[in-house]
């Protein structure tokens, strides 16, 4: 693979990613939309099946990392750095390109949700009001929610410690993935196997911090939450911001380890 | 492929995926339905597996495209038209079919429904009756919504943009498929993939404007929605029609620009 | 396959089937039961899952109908009538053991619920009890519709037509599977597909009548349900009871037409 | 397989399918949790997907029976016992660290539901209070059913009967498995088949007793629960926990015994 069949094929890849993980948030949250309170199974399913889409689109450029997390494990695992910062950048670039896309695609949701007095302000909505309020101090409000992750209950080593965990669950499935599959088009066996994974780890791992398992997916949109001319989104969260980095790189390190420890 | 084969393929495929995606919606929207208010996830996995349905059935007559825009992208990447005016006759005449079996499986529901003093007036149905005159003034009551799709939004070129987005990420997957996937059986994979895809653009990119993404989808059934007799069935919403029409297929073609760029 | 191996795997594969896909139905309706209420998606995809099961299970004995319809179809396909009366005799025995299991493995449950004062009777179930004496007076009622199907709106000529294009499209989707699979392991993905077809067919064309297609599925747990010692569990509804033997075997017929005329 | 890889795999492999499915329960019960009242089908999706992580992951070094039914049935299938012993310490050994790890991963959700006031004691939470007494007298509370299961309707040879016939059907499929797939890339397959299995006996048979199924998957977490210092965690339940084991036991051995009937 050429590098710069390495920086597109991340590219889009993660956009499409962060397009369709972003996109089904979106959905279930925003006023105006046909998909709304649809719920977790739907956010999990939405996740899952967004990682399916992109992998698929994206691994004949680039074999799909999509995840620093991933491209850590896979250069701990081989011994090869080369590539990582093209890698790294494709997927940053590419997280941010998909958040904007959200964007576009939901704009008539956003200035729907976002200018209902119901939701943000004006009279009778106190309970609501309150809700934001809370959302504005923990930086976990909804709108944010479409872009980034936050935790349930407030604490970085249980926080940290979560979203490690995740992160092992997933970069072990991808790394075995060479061990069940090979030849052309069992790939696409592996990617559906991928996807599926992403959904059990939403289902079973995402309650208490919404799972970002994915530095690139939740910086990037962070990123774009600050930069956007929403009115009234609130905060971007960024004392948080460091915890959907840093644990997910760990445990991409963590999985490489017991990889070469238990598999090799 | 011979051209009868094409034709026969593409109505048949069609037909099967209107009659299940329509189908889906009749169930979740009618009264004397055992579906009633099944919900987003229901919508959403009842048409991916109508693609899923359609797509296995007709690929081996004619490969299965189903919709316009794909026929479209496939042109414009292969450089080659000839076949392009039997795909969208196929597709649509399948489309205008299988419309009119979802009114013949659900024949006693739309009665029930249409007739239903309580959903389309009489004494005692006022929040209907006022959410039935909201429907009629948007063209998007609930059983044109079985038919066809509106915004939840109208802004035309917001909705053209969404839809845009959404026939993007489809035809990007079904064009690197040929790259996944070869040889008997493995096209199979291929089905499943883009039946999941289609799954994930309705969870992720459908709630501002119930994801066409397929011209014959939309303009198909809403012309039988127009001649169908059916009693209070309020608008057809034709100044929306063009959206879904004119947006998948410029989806389409950025899609095949997308690909010949990046991929080919 | 000899005929020893034909009957045995029939017969397993559909106890499997029936006791699976009663089981959804028996988790979801009755009382003191953890999926009480989950749903129709639960039920959908129960019976789909069920039938992925059932034949995976049963397909390296006897190829898997488990369908007097789909059994019709491949002999009206084939012109080879000689196998049909061992198929459907397994077919049948297997649907009585299937749902003969479903009562052992919900006692506990059905006598909750059958013995419950709040459901059957007593003071302060009226509305439970007008509900009841309608679900007799269909014979429709929710016990019964553990065993077979039943309509919400009963009208032969339309619960026929219903039962008709569902069967219709499950088997177009089971005789292409030839053309699309082969080959040790790749039958799986033709078992995969034909379980998310299941799963398509009740989303999308369940609403009217439960969706039998398929004359063991209903007459066999009919005839079980008949025959079970079950206090208050109201009548089988042996009115209905031809209409989803004949419509899916027309189906099947109908099917195995199309196949001929435009597949072969 | 070496003995060390077969530990290693069948420890890990049971390690991720508890941390998985475990962590499903706590997503769906516990207070704080986004995934909280997700629902049945958001637990039977769960522990289903969970299996498919579990199984990918160490099929590589074990073969992935994570499951002491399972390697009794395939003991019994061959007529080799000889690793047995190995297997079901390797899964006991897995299945505890995995429900240590939901207790990790869920440390603050833990916390604030178990010294929420509405929900173990205070004033006005007499409902939720009688509950949890009822739930302590049962022995099958919500947070030991995160862990470990319990029956509905409480009655030894029911219990026992349902978990039987559960196996039966788990483990048939799994022994068909190897008629059905073989090759390299096939086996992930064969993984995809038997987690939707699992959701299917989940969804259709998991009503009554929650479905174990499998010794390990509930003893290993009985033991934690026992041990951890969760306050307010309420009883064990140790008379229930012979069943879940012994049952799914009796199922392997039958289903061991109807494959060498009918399909060896």
């Amino acid at each position: 693979m050429s590098s710069s069949d390495i920086f597109i094929g991340e590219t889009i890849g993660t956009a499409i990613l962060i397009l369709l993980g972003g996109g089904v948030c979106a959905a279930v949250t925003l006023k105006a939309s046909k998909a709304r309170n649809a719920g977790w199974l739907a956010i999990t399913f939405g996740w899952g099946f967004a990682v399916l889409t992109a992998v698929y689109t994206s691994a004949p450029l680039s074999g799909a990392h999509l995840n620093p997390a991933v491209t850590l494990a896979i250069a701990v695992k081989d011994g090869d750095w080369s590539n990582v910062p093209i890698y790294w950048a494709g997927q940053m670039l590419g997280a941010m390109i998909g958040a904007a896309l959200v964007w576009v695609a939901y704009l008539g949701q956003f200035h729907a949700h976002l200018t209902d007095r119901e939701i943000v302000g004006g009279p009778g909505a106190q309970a609501t009001k309150a809700k934001a309020v809370e959302a504005q101090e923990t930086g976990a409000g909804p709108v944010l929610g479409i872009f980034s992750t936050g935790p349930e209950v407030r604490n970085a080593a249980q926080n940290l410690a979560t979203e490690i965990i995740g992160t092992v669950v997933l970069v072990l499935a991808v790394l075995t993935q060479g061990l069940n599959d090979s030849g052309k088009g069992l790939g696409t066996l592996g990617a559906l196997v991928t996807a599926l994974v992403v959904v059990s780890i939403g289902l079973s791992l995402g309650g208490p911090t919404g799972y970002a398992i994915n530095p690139a997916r939740d910086l990037g949109p962070r990123i774009v939450h600050t930069l956007l001319p929403l009115p009234n989104k609130g905060g971007s969260d960024w004392a948080y911001a460091w915890v959907p980095v840093v644990g997910p790189l760990i445990g991409g390190a963590i999985a490489a380890g017991i990889y070469n420890v238990a598999f090799a």
